[in-house]
């Protein structure tokens, strides 16, 4: 639902909506179709979230404006509005508004805000064009001719944005040029799939080491085609390894069998970083920290005799380290333990902000580690350092795009249409 | 050559010989046959000068001796003649000593050091076995009834070592189980072929830079054991990826095309670390100094409009760089830039032994870099400090190992044959 001003003769429509982040589990790296954002292999991910991590859209359309305009964290992106992904978007979810009419000569505002790092490897993007395309398709009631349409939308802005639009986890099926739209539109079943929903497994939990908050120095986009240009590996893995792969995650995710699941997505993400390392010049998205972490978590779970906790690495050093609700606390006080807080140099953290969640850092910092575990990880490399981590995120999978009806949650003045949204960095 | 003692009714039968490193520019990894220790890929590499780097190997025989005994770096290896390795190298020299019989029940010493860190990735296995074939064929005159066959008893030391029997550019091709020798050694052509002699290509240089002097936490042995039972990238690497390159390669080298040697010597290198990515649980060699260093190489050959450097990394954090004389000043200059004297925190480094070679380290010192150059090379990562790292080797391509008849080369007693080698740290 979209609310107005009170100026009737040149109303501002406006609607406001959060969505997810999402974590890959079967990497996406590689694009089939640039034009279309096609991927070269199916992926799937787990949608984390919003509590903590999400994108916050505002989007409004009026004939009082004059040009599509953008905010992005509360600074204009200027021409951002001509952008092939931004048009893909807006032009997308148009032509799919209950009454096009209505919309086809309104200028766009949108402003969108994340509340967490963004490009760091984090998923803002992905979070930030679900975001646009939910709040777009609530704006304009917009009605998908086929269920996922939405989903090709936002595959148009970023890649991995299609598989926020669903909670829980969601595949993204590569699809095939040959199947159109009725409206012509190739690479129709390119699109998210929902496996199970966020109820489906509620044990399982994220624990997310920030490693950096920095930049990447390469973008998804340039890496992934320049892997794609030289990796001798990349083919093999889209053409053997990943299809085997969708399958048996996909079965461990609805028998809940987290051995299977974690091992996958550890050797899924170790995977995606040695074609990186195969690409020429080669890409390094990992650090000593990162390494560390994989070190750490390997030990634990040799020591435990079970996979309790699996690790996964996006574009960036940050890990991502799935676990079960059984398991959570003990790994979060592991973590703690050789990745202090930055501020106190302790693992007694839950004052300071470096655990989003404060009853999770009081249960880490309550709990009493294993001394053979300690044993077993103190041999895993590099002397960590107060500060190689600057946050510890505690989170858990959670549902697609939330429609925000309060009128204080947008980001956009109700009468002017401008950005109201102001960064106060974290 | 053997020396002697003088007592003439039990003598003890000697020999000392050095033997060089070798840095491969395509990659060995993965074992076919465990038991032979025949490798699943073609394999080729660069020999290097022994001035600096080298073992120093003297085997011993004598009625006299109770038992094999080995020591290394100064330090006797209690149970380390009955390994596999050292029987298959002391038995299958002994098969092809001129006169067997005089051999037969003699017990070997063997005394042996390295001149550089051992197990650090700098290919000290390979010298050292290089070395110990090549004293024990010394000391007992051995005969190859086909060429390349002492390269198959290296072979079975330690893999690699097989290449440093030769100077120059060395193969070491797979071979195949069919091909036996008349006493029916299988893989009798697992052996390594010169390519081309150290003196083919007189303008090659190599820089090594010291990253880490520590030994390394996963074996090469013990790693591509893992990788071939875990990697999925790996079997596509050995049959489609390493034929072509070698043939290139080759070419490559006999041709003194820099540019060709370069580009496959990195991408291969990148490529070996990609599938100790893609090993479960991951192998990790190079670290975030290794990965500085790459990012500079390509930074500087993206300014220079050429390939004027490659690096190379083996199974540790050290870069091999390979470049031409005409530039090697230039990547010193560059490299000490960047990575300063631990010592002295400057590049001019001449005096406290950061650079093996002091006429280098006054190059180097003198040169002035283009300002260009440092401003294109200056954004590639984390900022190094000074002892990130610990020595920087200047050195070219030189012959295979070397007999030594003074007797002071010797590393065991003449009259008791027991170790007189004591190792002080450099």
């Amino acid at each position: 639902m979209s609310s107005t001003n009170d100026d009737e003769s040149s109303p501002i429509w406006m609607a406001t909506v959060s969505a997810p982040t999402n974590i890959a589990c079967i990497k996406y790296w590689g694009k089939k179709d640039a034009k279309w954002n096609t991927p070269t292999n199916d992926s799937v991910s787990v949608t984390l979230d919003q509590k903590d991590l999400r994108a916050v859209t505002t989007a409004a359309a009026s004939i009082k404006f004059e040009k599509d305009r953008l905010w992005l964290n509360g600074e204009e992106e200027v021409g951002a509005s001509d952008s092939k992904r931004f048009r893909a978007c807006v032009d997308g979810v148009k032509a799919l508004a209950a009454d096009p009419s209505k919309w086809k000569d309104l200028k766009i505002h949108v402003s969108s805000y994340n509340t967490f790092p963004t490009a760091a490897g984090l998923a803002s993007s992905a979070a930030g064009y679900a975001a646009l395309v939910a709040a777009l398709a609530e704006l304009m009631s917009a009605k998908e001719t086929y269920q996922g349409q939405l989903t090709t939308i936002a595959r148009q802005g970023s890649g991995s944005a299609c598989r926020s639009l669903y909670g829980g986890f969601v595949a993204w099926k590569a699809g095939s040029a040959e199947v159109s739209t009725e409206g012509g539109t190739p690479w129709a079943d390119s699109m998210a799939v929902q496996i199970a929903d966020e109820n489906h497994w509620p044990e399982l939990r994220a624990v997310i080491m920030v490693v950096s908050d920095e930049k990447k120095d390469t973008s998804s986009t340039a890496g992934m085609s320049t892997s794609v240009a030289t990796s001798t590996l990349l083919q093999h893995r889209i053409a053997k390894v990943v299809p085997e792969r969708m399958a048996s995650i996909e079965k461990a995710f609805l028998e809940k069998d987290f051995e299977s699941f974690g091992e996958l997505t550890m050797k899924d993400s170790n995977q995606f970083h040695s074609v990186c390392a195969d690409t020429y010049p080669p890409i390094f998205y990992m650090n000593d920290v990162s390494r560390t972490i994989v070190r750490i978590v390997h030990a634990y779970n040799k020591w435990a005799g079970e996979t309790r906790v699996a690790y996964t690495y996006d574009a960036g050093p940050n890990a991502v380290l799935y676990t079960l609700e059984k398991y959570v606390v003990e790994v979060g006080a592991l973590m703690a333990h050789y990745f202090p807080s930055p501020a106190t140099a302790t693992t007694a953290a839950a004052a300071d902000g470096y655990f989003n969640d404060s009853t999770f850092a009081n249960d880490v910092t309550a709990f009493t580690l294993n001394s053979e575990l300690l044993a077993a990880t103190n041999k895993t490399g590099r002397v960590p350092n107060a500060g190689d981590v600057k946050k510890i995120y505690h989170t858990k999978s959670g549902p697609g795009p939330q429609v925000l009806s309060n009128e204080k949650d947008g980001n956009l003045d109700l009468k002017t249409g401008l950005n109201t949204y102001i960064n106060t960095p974290k």
